[in-house]
């Protein structure tokens, strides 16, 4: 692609570099006639300003990064929306990459967003990610940051996050309200915090109830999808015929749950009730409909971005920032499949 | 964020910028002492190349555009997941827009990847959009263009479709092999040409049938959402109660329709037949699971790239680049709700 420069402009009308330049900005001490035959011309010949030149003086780049698990994810697509939308609203452009819930890639990512300058850093942890040596670089180099939704309790920077554990406790405890005696959970990997908060949840929500905790009755997804959801329930109906409720980490996994359950004539809500976690959209129009934990994916991008500005204008202008966690509210929504 | 830079390592180490610069590229005219001394406080000073600088230089940003008219659509989220993923494996980063189906939110996105000089840009069209001025001033400027799903079929740069009009001829004639006399299409809005090739494609299969079509059985959506689906669905059967098959423009306005005939209990397929469009994840957990065209959206995705990739190296050695067009195949997924 062959860009027209300042250069050319000047020697073509026969003026001095400077004085395009400053006809293209307007300035005052330039002539109407020659601010009208530079504008001219620059639109005749398609210039635009060269933004890498523009980035070295200013030293921004108006562009931000988001790192987040899996793209395709609903609650995550909602995420990008509402931050490409802020974003775009306050002049930034944003560079999407996903982790596939890999360490390795995520920190490939994070030393592919600094070298590009970006002017801050969104990001929510992949599965295998804590507070590693990635992100203290990030930290280090003072290079504005937010986590969303998985972050790392111990990194020093804004966070924007629910409180995992009461949803968890919430869930377990709507089902124990609707008659549940005999609760198993599907829970989410090891590692991330959230999935680690959720499972706390439904632990305390059996003991404030009396029930004694089972961990034959918690089942570990590796991958958290439709086919795990699936395979676990099919375990747990072998394993444990009597039981009568399933709290599991994520709708894609509840409608695994209810995929089997549909399959084999158990009658949901009436042997097993089900709740799931996000309020994933084909939680509304399965049969049954499914009951879940509202997860408030609009106003965490939209908070995110907001904190990742707060902190690129305090940079900007040299002043201290102090980082914030901001907590989201959640919800109860009762469907078809945890009815009493 | 404060950047080292390679003059002050150079003053740090009293030695000049030529030959810090050269360390750090491995020249072997530099001594192995001094490339070591110079990449540790590279490395402990935190310095990166400037990016800027380096953009300058070479005139690539190394960054692609995508522009598309929602995120959360599953069948965009998927080719956002492919893009992004091809793009990477190839150095490139990907900023994405996404234009709300505005044909004026898609001018500015196109002005904001052309300043910030992205060495490509991919897009798939608003339902607004055609070969309009934005897309003459990409083409005007050389910058390589690929258009997928959505497409202009007048603009001259690469495009990635499927045929329309062939898929919404198999998916009526579908319905037709499965029994069907009286089928209903809900439509895509006028202008984009994949609705008005899936529309015509219905037209020619009950022709070639011997069906009279009736235009009273064609509904129009705006939004393309779920509660079109349900909302014409009622009106459909408000006014043709005999109706048999019904042909929607996407999965999620069949959604809608299934949603209407379970509550109505409206028996699909006994009563009514039911095919989509796209196979969304959901089609296939909800009941009745529902039949639609399989749209290959990874492949999409995939292809979308690498045709960018090859004009992109193309025009960096300067030469000529003779658009493509690549169709790719559709194939009819037959679930519950259109079996005989």
């Amino acid at each position: 692609m062959k860009n027209i420069t300042l250069k050319e402009i000047a020697t073509t009308l026969g003026i001095s570099i400077t004085t395009v330049s400053k006809a293209l900005k307007d300035y005052s001490d330039v002539s109407e006639k020659t601010k009208k035959a530079v504008k001219e011309l620059a639109e005749n010949l398609n210039y635009t300003p060269n933004s890498f030149a523009v980035n070295l003086r200013t030293k921004e780049s108006k562009t931000i990064g988001l790192i987040i698990p899996e793209v395709t994810h609903h609650f995550f697509s909602n995420i990008i929306k509402s931050i490409i939308d802020a974003a775009e609203k306050n002049g930034y452009l944003v560079i999407i990459l996903q982790s596939n819930e890999s360490l390795e890639l995520e920190k490939k990512q994070v030393d592919l967003l600094i070298n590009k300058r970006v002017d801050g850093i969104l990001i929510s942890l992949s599965n295998e990610s804590n507070n590693d040596s990635h992100i203290q670089d990030i930290l280090n180099r003072k290079i504005p940051l937010v986590m969303f939704d998985k972050i790392a309790k111990l990194a020093k920077c804004s966070k924007v996050v629910i409180d995992d554990q009461k949803a968890g406790f919430d869930a377990t405890q709507h089902l124990i309200d609707n008659g549940c005696k005999k609760i198993a959970h599907i829970r989410g990997p090891l590692n991330p915090q959230n999935s680690i908060d959720r499972y706390l949840g439904y632990k305390k929500a059996l003991e404030s109830n009396g029930i004694p905790f089972d961990s034959k009755l918690v089942y570990t997804c590796e991958k958290v999808n439709f086919e795990e959801g699936l395979e676990f329930t099919k375990q747990l109906f072998e394993e444990h015929p009597d039981v009568d409720g399933i709290f599991a980490i994520t709708d894609l996994v509840a409608v695994g749950a209810l995929a089997y359950c549909n399959d084999q004539k158990i009658n949901v809500p009436k042997d097993v009730k089900v709740i799931g976690f996000s309020n994933w959209f084909m939680s509304q129009v399965i049969t049954p409909k499914l009951s879940t934990v509202e997860q408030p994916s609009h106003e965490m991008g939209i908070t995110a971005f907001n904190l990742l500005l707060e902190e690129m204008v305090a940079r900007k202008e040299e002043s201290e920032y102090i980082p914030k966690t901001i907590e989201l509210e959640t919800q109860i929504i009762e469907r078809e499949s945890s009815r009493n």
